[in-house]
């Protein structure tokens, strides 16, 4: 039986001189979690390495403090699930003793980070990348090899001016193989935001390949009127309008929009989501979810937003994540989601999902290395390196 | 102007050998946190003093990594309100820069800590009781001088057996003054729970004195069960039966249980306490709601709070906050809330609010001194003492 023997926190800045409607993330971090196992291959330990995604905080004083004190002091017999090796339903459930019900933020992506790095160290222990191990365990087997990616971008920029810059930012996401973007909305006039609009979608052709984000910046008034302004471009989704748990704002907002919604990447439980597919009055077979499970206590909890889905009449096909980052294109491809989200050359060292997964015709051919890879993204691998030098000797 | 010169926080280990039906309070910690001035009075500087509610976790990291710093790295004139003062709405609005929408748990606790903090020293300055200006500020100058408060206990103690124990508890809350009582239900089989009940109703002689908890633990069928054995009894409240952000859980609840219910210490925002409103299908006459501004952000969330109640069509007597701490007793007597909860004896050193707050005939006169008065708290008082001994010396 492999143990657990050490377990390691790194917060890390994330590179990103952009802004959207609300927030800033130069100022943004990020946790690196290693879990270190007694298990050596070819001198080395073999190490769970994991993430909580992209846009909000580290949660080094979570982790240090309450979860991975739990892991550790655990029995290691209490880690194991039926076949005998460490399982990271039970680590989840462990981890999560003594937290209360209710206020599902920031411990869930402290939790996520914790819980995805066991996934890659379960995976890594069974020789078979992630989306593989998903697939037997949530799926059937089932899995997809190849998974639809978008390139996000269109932040705001300090001091930009005019369109140019934007426009040489989508064509260059054209020119990488994306052959659908997105854009942020609701920094700007809806005026000026309309102009940049227009201008993205000259490059585009088309409203069904470029999406727009508000980052839940909008009131229903003003969500409102960037949706009569918007709706003859036919675009791909219109993105988080209101505040993300203003579920009657988005059902509103739906009596005026015809087009396709996106939301969710604010919500961090099975048990929010389940309110929005409850009250928020979106369409199963027209709108689409974002839930991030790096921000939401990581796949065990994704697995149960997938069954409150089902249960409301929703497939699994309806989930883009969030994050833009390797972790949720496993779980894309092993648990047959919709596709998932990129940003390209930004939010470095986490944003992408490195050289070996290339972008063709908007898809990307997910790679067959044991566990996530994180380890063979160039801009990630110092980090971790610095984080478990033994590892990578 | 007055200006803020150093901020402390400390964790501070809960003093509790006692569980509810889902957590161990015995690992629980609490962020006491120190907004120290320039202000110097008897040659000791003028501090805030808060701590975030009790009964879930310090957030020693975040309040280190992200709030503190932003607080002390402002301009000292961008802490002002309108009047030149230091002004709590201010500071709430600076330090939530940069945070995204939703996701409110644990971030929530540490804005409350250090915002009641800031609130603390602004009555502190003007010399006032919190209540007189909470009063001033949000009520048109109108306060309750003495505030109805319960006594919340029944929790399930390990090794116990019969319900002797509990009885003797609860006697000595009636004989310390209190006339109202809470008791846990859901720790233990639905039977013996029924006699736990019977052996304190037995004491209080009337189901409108005694209200039960079930700290969110049943599911509908077990909720509904509890419920339909316990209506004859007309308790004064059944207390978060299901899962906190199970709306439609509590709407079906309601449909088979006809006394008043109670819920909301764990929706930490307006968002979510407006959701609450909007679909659990509560009662505005009838049922309470128990927010608590230690764990959801403090003050100016807890007004934004009872403008979604007003709108909704609810009074802000029907709040009567979750925690049994000196800060929530202010909010309540200077906002005219329903009263107050208490946990007599326990939960320790935060846990009541000092012997200058006697109880009489199941309320409280609240005592005049400048701020919240934390400090006058015998058993938290040294606590205090070794995080600002400046101030104490």
């Amino acid at each position: 039986m492999t143990r657990v023997v050490e377990v390691r926190e790194q917060a890390v800045r994330l590179e990103a001189a952009i802004r959207n409607s609300l927030v800033d993330f130069s100022q943004m971090t990020v946790s690196v979690v290693a879990v270190v196992s007694d298990r050596v291959v070819g001198g080395r330990p073999v190490v769970g390495l994991g993430f909580n995604s992209i846009g909000r905080y580290a949660q080094s004083g979570m982790l240090r403090d309450r979860f991975i004190p739990r892991l550790l002091d655990a029995d290691p017999d209490a880690l194991v699930g039926d076949d005998g090796e460490l399982d990271p339903g039970v680590v989840r459930d462990l981890v999560m003793r003594n937290e209360k019900p209710g206020g599902h933020g920031e411990r869930s992506g402290a939790v996520a980070a914790l819980e995805i790095a066991v996934w890659d160290l379960a995976a890594k222990l069974a020789g078979v990348p992630l989306y593989r191990l998903l697939a037997d365990r949530y799926n059937d087997g089932a899995y997809d090899p190849s998974v639809d990616v978008y390139a996000a971008g269109g932040y705001y920029y300090p001091g930009e001016d005019g369109t140019d810059r934007l426009v040489a930012e989508m064509r260059g996401y054209l020119e990488e193989g994306y052959t659908h973007l997105k854009m942020k909305i609701g920094g700007a006039s809806l005026d000026e935001d309309i102009e940049r609009l227009e201008a993205v979608l000259e490059l585009v052709g088309d409203g069904s390949r470029l999406a727009v984000d508000a980052n839940g910046r909008f009131d229903l008034e003003t969500a409102i009127a960037y949706g009569e302004r918007m709706e003859p471009y036919g675009l791909r989704w219109y993105e988080e309008a209101g505040d993300p748990l203003d579920y009657a704002l988005q059902a509103e907002l739906g009596r005026h929009y015809e087009p396709p919604f996106a939301t969710a990447e604010n919500l961090f439980s099975h048990q929010d989501v389940r309110n929005l597919l409850r009250y928020a009055g979106l369409r199963p077979e027209v709108d689409l979810l974002q839930m991030d499970p790096g921000l939401s206590y990581g796949i065990v909890e994704l697995d149960r937003m997938l069954d409150v889905l089902r249960d409301e009449g929703w497939s699994p096909r309806r989930v883009i994540p969030h994050g833009g980052h390797l972790m949720a294109l496993h779980m894309a491809a092993g648990m047959q989601l919709g596709g998932n989200e990129s940003y390209p050359g930004i939010f470095q060292p986490f944003g992408g999902f490195g050289r070996q997964h290339e972008v063709v015709d908007g898809a990307i051919a997910i790679s067959d290395e044991p566990g996530i890879g994180l380890e063979h993204k160039d801009e990630l691998r110092p980090v971790l390196a610095e984080l478990v030098p033994e590892a990578f000797a």
